[in-house]
């Protein structure tokens, strides 16, 4: 389906990548390339355990996200950080997500600018 | 929770807004104030009938979407369009969405100041 033919239709929108509690950990990994902790992930998105390692079994799945050993300091450390790929694909998605905000930032606007235009009109009339 | 406690938790993104489909019939809808035909808002968003159906009684449910009687010419028609405090959502909705967007190019832009910085510094060691 082309834009044109659906231009609402949003493809990219990857829903691995959109449900919300993933996009909120793929922002937060995108943020830090060094890869996060299990914790901090926890705490950057507001997510409990259980939800937190539902979704990042459905990243891992999806080859979006891996879980690899790290250090801080001396001492060893499970970092979940974005694979090369889920980089890629995340991006991609960005692309779409942006041309949602673009096209309904356009609408608003139109809509103003009519508004603002009726106004005046009846000021003057 | 605020911002600074939990960054990328985006709190913001409704479920009933950000599911794909209805994120398309919205952004169709706030494009098209007057409102719009089943049929036009179906292929619009690329959707089967069962599935506009489906996702328009969620939209209704919740208020955002309303069906109402308008006219084509001389044929009466019906059509969905946005409520007025479903405009209001959508917009708070998309103030979040815009911010998705920002810390995600805020992070790539980052990443991609250091890589340039490090090629340069390889270059000239």
């Amino acid at each position: 389906m082309t834009r044109k033919a659906a231009p609402f239709a949003y493809e990219g929108l990857d829903r691995v990548i959109h449900e919300r509690a993933r996009l909120s950990v793929l922002t937060s990994l995108v943020s830090h390339p060094k890869g996060l902790s299990f914790v901090d992930l926890k705490e950057l998105c507001a997510l409990t355990d259980g939800n937190l390692s539902r979704h990042l079994k459905v990243l891992e799945e999806a080859r979006l996200v891996e879980i690899v050993k790290g250090r801080e300091g001396n001492r060893p450390q499970t970092l979940c950080r974005l694979t090369n790929s889920g980089r890629k694909r995340f991006l991609e998605y960005l692309t779409t997500l942006e041309q949602v905000v673009r096209d309904a930032a356009t609408a608003v606007e139109t809509r103003n600018a009519a508004e603002h235009r009726g106004k005046l009109a009846s000021a003057q009339s």
